[in-house]
């Protein structure tokens, strides 16, 4: 039986979601079956660019214009300093060729990681399934998650 | 042997806690043996309304003013706002039909999920027994814990 | 076969840290073999005093000035308040005779917890082999963490 590894992405920090993706391709290039569960902020990771399509009242609107940001605009969790750390520091990752949270997520897919996000979560932010990028594989409760990580030889939350 | 889930709860943000509390209780929806580990700021949730009975010396009381607070009042991990961003996530919990943390706190009860507080950072924090709510089963340290987590098929630190 | 721990400390804030260490030296005072790999903020407990020995390009080094610090200077996650907060905790740890993260570090040690800084984020962040101190014991990726971190009982990313 393959060895399994789950990652909640809960949060949507630049290098925290980062960490999450080098752990996950690092744990499925080691033969691990490895899901990542999208939750809360985690979920910008998953958010088309744009925007969300259409507004579900005026406080989901006002959640999604300060939460706004997809996987290739997201905050530092330190010295964001709106927006200079984060240039800084993909700036130094490419420098380092460590790939953009696009290519990770690229990667990602190609290695038959899971990518799953938080339909509990989805729904009070109010993000709708056309909102999301392709390369979601499923929306799925915690139940799912837990399913899965009983199972797993590490859990993380990130 | 009933499989088993522990959750350390350090943080005292209202997004996090809820995402513990979501994962603690489908778990025991699911039959998990599940404990909860309060610690450092997520004392805050077992924490009396109506802050601590004694103060002991004028450094606790000046961190216990900062960091004053019980589970109907924790602050939001991102754009809190002085309160704006709590505020806002209660009411779309709400529509949504996402029970409250006092709510999840009584459905996690009745589920028979452990509420543990941690000694060490009760001590340093000043905050003593009888601040603390009835709901609380026990005050514990990190050994404790570990054998606890040492026989569980998931581990989070939330 | 020993029961094993792994603790990946992402953050360099003192409180998280210091929960790292409180888990982990109780961790190996049960018997467990206990790892901890540092990586991104967290690699701040491994640098030594006085900031890094050379400086490599424009950007690391404003990185450097922003995240300076060791184990002596961690920042507080929450009410940190220019240092006040830091101030305030390493007081209140005192009095309760909680140690140091220096004196944690050196019990962790004694202990034959095993201390790892994570390759991938020393390189971007431009932090040299030379920059950390005497007591870490290896310098690895992601791939020997998660080696370690499969065959664990307790894995916990803080």
């Amino acid at each position: 039986m393959a060895q399994k590894a789950t990652i909640i992405v809960f949060s949507g920090d630049l290098d925290k979601v980062v960490a999450g993706f080098i752990l996950a391709t690092s744990a499925a290039s080691m033969g691990m079956e490895v899901s990542m569960f999208f939750t809360f902020w985690g979920l910008n990771v998953l958010k088309k660019e744009g925007g969300l399509k259409k507004s579900k009242g005026l406080m989901r609107r006002i959640l999604n214009i300060m939460n706004r940001g997809d996987m290739n605009r997201l905050p530092l969790s330190k010295f964001d300093m709106f927006g200079i750390g984060r240039w800084l520091m993909k700036k130094l990752m490419k420098e380092s060729k460590i790939p953009t949270v696009e290519e990770m997520m690229t990667m990602a897919k190609s290695m038959n990681i899971k990518i799953i996000a938080c339909t509990t979560t989805l729904g009070f932010m109010g993000i709708a399934k056309e909102d999301l990028i392709p390369e979601v594989d499923a929306l799925a409760g915690a139940a799912t998650y837990l399913d899965n990580a009983k199972d797993s030889n590490v859990n993380l939350f990130i």
